[in-house]
């Protein structure tokens, strides 16, 4: 009950900030950004030993390397932090925004202006970097913030969480605009998640089982990404030289990425053109192959895959192969299996790319690219929150417009309707 | 579990669907509105005994006369629905629609592509027409559609949906691309707002606690139409006779509307030369004044608001009416007792009008109109499936592109990431 009146004033305080900050101008907006990268840089070394607290308590409870490092600070990765400050500062601010203006018969003048959310409410795991990260997006977009890290790096946050209260006060916003979830009682959580007065959206950050308890129990909006089973299809009219430089990228530029390439499709009529050549490649690189039975057939060093694997996304040194008749068996498959994340198809041809790019039902579908080009930064978007693979509001990477909304605005001189 | 099964089978089919309807290009799927429109026309003695029938197990169970109207179909609202269907078919097709093509400096092209959502699940009360008003809109967004209406209405939508099956399977669409629920076991609600695999939307249209219910237990996500308190403020800078004219529209133009105005606030400056003469005027046309103690001053044939009245969608002819310092006291009345729905101010001035748009908060602001534009028909949509007074997604009048999403596209030649 303690934890529900906490989070309740939390609550409160957001939407009161939240109202300052959908007026507040870019210029104040990007001085808090600055003033938080300022602070920051001020107080390194109070955020390495409030760090090093988190990773000793980490150590001592037995947390694994991998969260470990994801945990630590150093100062690297807080020169990092602020480099993505002054970047978010350097971006174009979406608020005010007015498109589609028009007149309409009636003789009111219609159109549309972009408007900050509201109450934005992000929950994550270790990275304390995600804090700084979630919260400059927010503030550029005019949205109040709730931040709810991993109680393995409270220490960490709070630390970061100075840094930003002292850069809103130094610009004149209210430093209820950022607000770091400051217990680790798990309750906490479920109130966040649920309080639809006060939070306009939820964006959960982290593994499987986080996302999916939210949006099970979440009674705000999520904006939410879940897996990453992207496909590669290699049509029979592909330029084979292109098939063979994206299927590598798209599998082994980096392993453990929600857009690299879990499954390949191969059409039966080049597989033996460009799966010994591939499976060369994936060999040297210690990718393990697991495939169906035609594309067994044509390099031994394939295992078998089970109906499990065409599901799977592996983040990891593994690829499903798969041998199909074409276009149309490949976009079936993908539209069964995948996760409408991204897509790809390799083809010369017009229509069949263009069927592809139609018919695939995923938030990125690709022609002749690597499934690696999705996301924030590559399109474009300067940095994003999260990668959407929901279709209602925000679809694919998410940066400062999916933080916003749109209203209709009409400007008249005295119209009434008849 | 029996319902559960049945449920389970239409979202399977609707999704089966869902990804013919999403390839069927604009020719065909006009085809099939018009193909509906005709077996429409040729069922009318079908559709006018099925809702006798309707009528009359509703008059022995006793419905209000209001209800019973509203359940009503005759020759007249079955050409309505008739012409309904004929002008959906000439509205734009925004489905495949590209837009913000352009390359990034990886040499990839990026877009947006106008894709529709899958399955739309609408759930209504009693009136049949809203079946075909929903089928059609859906459909032309190329959605297939889950309809639940009202039992009272069973036999009623049956008989069109009869009317729908005939025209897709003219036409060639799968008749599945429309389902109406065939039960009236209120356990089929449930399942149908829990079915994430298979619906990617629920619209409810009806009363306050119909949607309330529906946005309480559904799991997908819902785009909702909550209350409609709309405002008109009339500034100091007002010219007043706009200022009347519009206070007039926006109240009595019809009552029980969402768009009408149900509380009206004026700067004190300007009340006493504003208030009689629009207070005769609602008095004449018998509009009950409930206001604040400083309106009640200046016409004593206003009786006292309460701070209910501050917050209450009347839909009937009353009004409530508060004088405020001027346009910040406004501002902050409007979004602590609107509903975000739509709100107006009447001014000459450019910079209260362009901070009014700015800050309030809702998904129509206007300045110089009368509130009751806010609909689908006066901004140009065509047609509207409700009004959203949501933030996420859709906001304000939906209409065809509500009921679509945009996905990513890229092309490119070859690219890689580096």
């Amino acid at each position: 009950m303690q934890v529900k009146a906490y989070m309740q004033s939390v609550g409160v305080a957001a939407r009161e900030s939240s109202r300052v900050l959908a007026r507040a101008g870019s210029a104040i907006k990007n001085n808090a950004l600055l003033a938080i990268a300022e602070a920051v840089n001020n107080s390194r070394a109070d955020l390495l030993s409030a760090n090093e607290l988190d990773m000793e308590n980490g150590r001592s409870k037995g947390l694994d390397d991998a969260l470990l490092d994801r945990l630590a600070l150093n100062d690297e990765r807080i020169s990092s932090m602020i480099d993505g400050l002054h970047q978010v500062a350097s971006l174009q601010d979406p608020v005010g925004e007015i498109t589609d203006m028009g007149y309409r018969p009636s003789g009111i003048q219609l159109g549309k202006m972009r408007v900050p959310l509201g109450v934005v409410g992000i929950i994550y795991e270790s990275r304390p970097n995600v804090t700084l990260d979630a919260a400059s997006l927010c503030l550029k977009s005019g949205n109040a913030t709730i931040l709810r890290g991993g109680s393995e790096a409270i220490n960490s946050n709070r630390a970061i969480a100075r840094c930003i209260s002292q850069g809103l006060a130094a610009t004149g916003l209210p430093e209820t605009a950022v607000q770091v979830v400051n217990t680790i009682d798990r309750d906490a959580v479920g109130e966040l998640i649920t309080m639809t007065d006060y939070v306009d959206v939820i964006v959960p950050r982290g593994g499987k089982s986080l996302i999916k308890r939210v949006s099970a129990d979440a009674r705000v909006p999520v904006i939410k990404h879940l897996d990453g089973n992207c496909h590669v299809y290699i049509d029979d009219r592909a330029d084979l030289k292109k098939a063979i430089a994206i299927a590598d990228n798209a599998k082994t530029h980096r392993y453990g990425v929600c857009n690299a390439m879990e499954s390949l499709l191969i059409a039966e009529s080049v597989v033996a053109k460009v799966l010994p050549e591939l499976g060369k490649i994936y060999f040297e690189k210690a990718v393990e192959m697991r495939g169906c039975e035609k594309s067994r057939a044509i390099l031994n060093s394939i295992g078998p895959a089970t109906e499990q694997d065409w599901a799977e996304e592996y983040l990891a040194p593994i690829v499903s192969i798969k041998v199909v008749t074409g276009l149309d068996e490949a976009i079936e498959h993908i539209n069964q299996y995948g996760s409408q994340h991204t897509d790809s198809i390799v083809t010369e041809d017009f229509n069949r790319g263009r069927r592809f790019i139609a018919e695939v039902d995923s938030s990125s579908v690709m022609i002749n690219a690597s499934t690696r080009f999705a996301d924030g930064f590559e399109y474009g978007l300067g940095a994003e929150i999260g990668i959407s693979t929901d279709k209602i509001h925000a679809r694919g990477p998410v940066g400062l417009e999916g933080l916003t909304s749109q209203k209709w605005i009409v400007f008249g001189d005295g119209q009434i309707r008849q």
